[in-house]
């Protein structure tokens, strides 16, 4: 669900906003080097985890073999399992450690629809139709799943107190795993929480996101023969139009950064009869979760209007609920001098043609085939389009993730170029990066209780004056889909 | 407010449906006789009245001259004058003799917007934008004061009980003045009230007209300066759009004979305001007002929809109320048969000549240039697309009125042509033949009294299991405007 | 696809219009007596034949068994098969004798979506969601070709010259089979085509349907990701809707008897997409074909003004056009001779009683549990609101056909009334009753030459001044359905 | 038509993006001083033009009296006149001296409808609903003469070459006067162009504004009665609202930065007939003048679309057509360091409080009553909202203004407040600071030809790649209204 708009600030806005200024040289590090070194001798068994999540791309919810590869590793690795979180079977939590701090690792593993595509620099499905890794996420659960069990390495070397603990998050594209799980209590003593993303650039992703609810408008009216008696005939499907209608009409009247987008997921059966049902399907979002509330609240008078119109009525059902991104600052530093640390990943010159190959059906004439070098750290937030489960969580936890070049430079996010590099040496090389990035930051938050404490007051100064209240019913329950055989 | 689509029935469904019969051979009638030679002996005075008011064409609630005329003309002819009532100073009322029966007659005086015209064979006003008598009213009020004064000559004659009445009513064209009469209580002692409008054919309109209902939509918003701060406003002309489309979203599910129809008579200033006010106007229309009511509902729910879905607020005015004309069988069988004594008005070949010129500019190749015949009377009522101001009189009083030829074939109601020949021979041959059968009629009321009787029965039948409920508030008051100098 | 609107009709305005007059006493006939015994002694097998299709309900271009059935019943009995005609599997042909004159007999057998029910007094599916018999083809199709056969053994004992021909019709309900084989010339020498309808009385159906033309608009827009680029996308969906709108605010300048109407077949995939493609299905119907090519014009000129807004494309795709049927008067005279000579059908009390129990969920206080009289023949046409495709075969052979009381009084067609009743003795009451009169109007057809005459000259009159001009795209083919195993 | 939208940007983004730095001490100047002693010792006379202009508010092109006032107090100080230029007698050039370079300074003096208001601190007209001057013109056209007398004082003293001009400008809260002044090449020979607005603020406007096109959409359907032949009807109403639909719809694709709003002009006449004329009126607006003229493509072929849709004819009248304002960096510079030099207005206690009183109304709880600072000059231009006629001079001649404060702080443009004080000594006080502030620039300009050459570069820069392209026909006329007496 995230969108690689960073890309276009970081070509224009970014080169104006941001002062880049002199770094502060890094001193070397031997704890973290610990971590790095375990991360390399282990890179085979990681590669491994990512490849064979890639190679069976489950759907949201669906990720059953997915979660029980990464359950495995982790369980192998000295990790106390906890299955089936939040009413999910395949969310999960794997501990290490025990007591305070607890610094927390988030992984994902859900596939999308109809992206299936061969680990080749040329369009062509694996299956037709199939799912598909075109956000990465099979690098995400491996590369966080490996970081994990590196600072538990690290840990056990040094002895260190506290619980380090990889939340198993599904469902990212669809429901939003990480809401369920949010709601089931499970994140209530996490200290901080981190994770990345593959992007097209690497970068410590300092940015907030949009606030997003998704909801649907169900109407139910009076079904007549449309011939022979349209006057007994109540139209719901006139209800979802005429909501569209205020809706199209309301724009005018919402603020710039507002976004309202639907579909009609029932259109009536035949023509011949009055539609009696009738459902459209709306995201709503904004840059503020308020606006979001407020337009919520608007566009449900607008559908009850439609209903009052049309003598029908609505039931108006909140899917989900998103608030947008809080960033962190104190970790977001953090993250960037790890990346530094750890250097951008360098591709070869074989890798660079296969990228160039793979931006050719772009059609956007780009120079650089991959990104290797690491974006500068904006001075305040950016502000990006895409919306994320991340968003309640980090809400309720600070929480901060960075974003590592995995893919052609310029391709877009649910991509076949991004399927095939998750698949490909391209997108590995991104994945450890990120690894040695996690675990650096990791060993950070258990090495400096001054920076987890410096990230709870960003955290609660973002938060201020701006309550979390979700427009979700309490106690909604995910739907649950049994393993196919 | 009275179409002539009695013409396209006549043409086509009368064919079918009514059956003309054998017609009774009607007998010579003495009382008649005396009415109808004062009216050939007093034409010239009728003529002169109703050219007066033609020569000064006054618009709805404006006639002063006009009524000051037509009451000059009674009282000089032994009638008592009650002037200026329901409110409105250019009503009045003119009695003659007391007692019961109480057999009225009404007549009409106002003009048309726009509608001014020399009384010549081709188009072009006497002031160009002025108003003008297209729909004949200065024949119906000159007309009905004849024969009014015709029949108190005949009821002086014979010494003839009873009150004779003619109800000047003002404004039939814009607010409906009998409406405001009927609810002022100045016809509740009437037995039967009879009229008489100008039309292409000559016939006993024995039909019901369509209910209707004027209302007005006023919305209110918040005024904002659209470029700079758009969110800040709520729009009160898309409240009055979306009422308009939720209207014609509702189109599909009303019956076949229902008409909604409406104007913006306030769509906003200037572009770069929000607009904070607008306003429509609707017609609400159907053959039955129980229809018009549950329509009116909806519509009224329309619009608090579309307030709802535009954050502005609605202010619903009904400023008229008209149910469908109830006909009368019994009145209109003696208007059919009086018709008959009286015939249709005969033209000269020079009138004819005129006619055709007049009839060139509708294209319709119509063979008649003025209609020489008497319609049949048709067995069941017809039904007209029109509406008039005698409807809610008709569920009050029992009422008939019926049609006579003064101008062409085919010519539209409220054109050029019907201003014309309001003001020639063509229209004045129509008026005396008009004149003749209202007395008549008036004659027959009151030396029949099963006459009045039947016409009670006939009345209270059409009326039985249909409350009249008027949609207009209590105790309105129509609007007044002085006379200008 | 037909409404059972002739009740209204029977209890209303036929009252009205129609004059029964003194029916001609009927003379006793020894060619159709031989019809009536044969089928009284054939009665079973004919019973068999309609009880296999209804225990095998087949949707429309599926009818493999139920047409196989048929086939195997006519061929049995001595008719020639042409298989599979005008593309449709499921079509046939059964010829009887040949050379002239070619009197036809057409019999459907399709059922209807998820109105599976068991033969009993209440409602019950025998297969939930599984398709039923809820227009009773399984009659129509048994009782038809009973009929034929019947003509047949007549033809056989008489020798009769001339063919008597069966069309197997598939698809009336969906895409129309018959348009197909009109179309293909299957239909081209006959010279008077005659068939029935289960209904809840008996009647010759001297009326007129409604023309009808089924539309499709597929609108191509730009997909965009909704929030991030709403700029790039051009809403598919938003032509859709943009069209609906525009016929609405069309539907106050249309004929009181047109009626639109419409579903949205596809209304898009995620919100988060600007939907690329988007889909509506229109019905736009008349009293007359002329109205429908007119309306048809205008809708779409309105699809192409919403993709001109849109910037959008749109794709129009007529997939059917069905003029209104054109009674024949002579036919359905000899239809109503017949069906008085037949007589209608008589239910025992048993049958009544369940008939009545089947009524009570109508809540219509409804007094006649099964209709047990022959309705007046209406000296002029009737009009219905239904449309089928027997409306383009009328304007090219001469036909007719009569409906007979097979169901509850007052129950709607396409209800689990109908659908048990026709698997009932009530149903095959209906059937024996309409057999005999089909069989009866067949031998009359081929007695009498001049009653050929006479229909075909009806029919050229009907039909003068009215082109026969199908919007549908020539050389159009239907789909075709392999038979499931 | 100018919106005080930059007070919003001074409290909020002003804060976070301008740099002020440290300002470079000012140097004394011989010059300029000679200029600031004339304006010192003739302040009375200029403040008599002000408000004698302020005392007869004239429409846009209505404003004979005030133009003649300031004709009158040019001439009389030396320079010669050039009347009733680009067919508006209205406007006026002034010029003194001759020969390059050629250094204008404009003036504005139209009033507002309905913003009558006297000189004090609380709301009250001076005749109710008559016009005012809540845009502070009268400030501007007697502010810009004074100053350019001031420096023909100079010129005169020091023997410099050159022309100085002034342009009396009428019409720019209506048509925009200057475009047509524009069309008709009279500001072909200038160099540069400066002048000022009243505002609650002090500082040089460095800032684009957006382009705007002012279009009306006029739809002719066709008349017909809307009761009894509605089919016969085309609504040129509905080609209005569909428009107005279509471009709803549109907005979800537009840019954020864009803004489209529109009134209805003429919404039909009566409801019962269809209406055969109506008019919408858009204001199509965005931060790039290439967006509008995509927008105004776009809406056009919506208003087409709308056409085709309802079968009626639409007629599409740009009226206006404003590019963005360009700013100048060279000359707002010099505009700043002037400002500096001159200082900000300083009110009294008595004016201060007088302000407090006026800004209770707006309840914001303002603290300063009025701004007796300097804005920092911004690196990079603003983005207004608002638009003005100096859009299109400013595309091709280097113009630049500044603003002085002249009302209460936080009080909206455009209201009573700004007409009371620009009748008041508030007004005076900052009229006085612009005039000095116009001089000291026009004297930098005449003195510096690099500062002109500079002025030029940056023009040409900003204008690379963006033709002037105006979607208003050629040769477009202004209406003239003659003078009332």
């Amino acid at each position: 669900m995230k969108a690689n708009t960073f890309v276009g600030l970081s070509l224009s806005l970014l080169a104006t906003l941001f002062l880049p200024g002199p770094l502060a040289p890094v001193a070397p590090d031997a704890d973290k080097d610990t971590a790095f070194r375990w991360l390399d001798a282990n890179e085979e068994a990681m590669r491994r985890v990512s490849l064979s999540i890639w190679n069976t791309p489950e759907l949201a919810l669906h990720e059953y073999k997915s979660s029980r590869e990464l359950m495995a590793y982790l369980e192998a690795n000295g990790f106390h399992l906890e299955k089936g979180v939040a009413g999910m079977p395949t969310a999960f939590i794997a501990n290490y450690g025990s007591g305070k701090p607890v610094i927390a690792i988030y992984g994902e593993y859900d596939a999308l629809v109809a992206l299936s595509q061969k680990a080749v620099g040329s369009p062509g499905p694996v299956i037709e139709g199939a799912p598909g890794h075109g956000c990465g996420h099979n690098l995400i659960g491996a590369g966080a799943a490996g970081a994990a069990v590196a600072v538990s390495k690290w840990m056990e070397a040094a002895t260190i107190k506290g619980t380090l603990r990889y939340y198993g998050t599904p469902a990212e594209e669809a429901i939003g795993g990480k809401g369920y799980m949010l709601e089931a209590g499970v994140f209530r003593d996490v200290d901080a929480l981190i994770g990345w993303h593959p992007q097209d650039v690497t970068t410590a992703s300092f940015q907030y996101s949009k606030a997003v609810a998704s909801v649907r408008f169900k109407f139910k009216g009076v079904a007549a023969h449309a011939s022979s008696a349209p006057q007994l005939g109540r139209s719901a499907l006139k209800g979802v139009e005429l909501t569209d209608i205020g809706v199209n009409f309301m724009r005018e009247h919402i603020k710039e950064d507002a976004r309202i987008h639907s579909v009609i997921t029932n259109g009536g059966g035949q023509p011949n009869v009055v539609p009696a049902a009738a459902e459209s399907w709306y995201y709503i979002r904004a840059n503020k979760h308020e606006d979001v509330a407020d337009m919520f609240e608007w566009v449900s008078e607008i559908a009850r209007g439609a209903a009052m119109m049309t003598r029908t009525q609505v039931e108006i059902i909140v899917d989900d609920d998103s608030y947008q991104v809080l960033p962190n600052r104190a970790i977001a530093e953090a993250m960037d001098r790890n990346l530094r640390v750890v250097g951008p990943p360098k591709f070869s010159e074989e890798e660079k043609a296969t990228a160039r190959r793979m931006q050719e059906p772009l059609k956007k004439n780009i120079e650089i085939p991959l990104s290797e070098r690491i974006e500068p750290l904006p001075e305040t937030p950016g502000q990006g389009a895409f919306s994320t489960d991340m968003g309640n969580v980090s809400w309720n936890v600070p929480s901060q993730e960075f974003e590592v070049a995995t893919y052609p430079y310029g391709a877009p996010i649910h991509s076949w170029q991004v399927t095939a590099c998750s698949g490909m040496s391209i997108g590995q090389k991104g994945m450890m990066v990120a690894a040695k990035t996690l675990a650096a930051t990791a060993i950070d938050l258990f090495k400096n209780p001054s920076l987890v404490e410096t990230a709870k007051k960003d955290f609660e100064e973002r938060k201020k004056g701006h309550p979390f209240h979700l427009l979700t019913p309490p106690n909604r329950r995910p739907p649950v889909f049994p393993e196919s055989q």
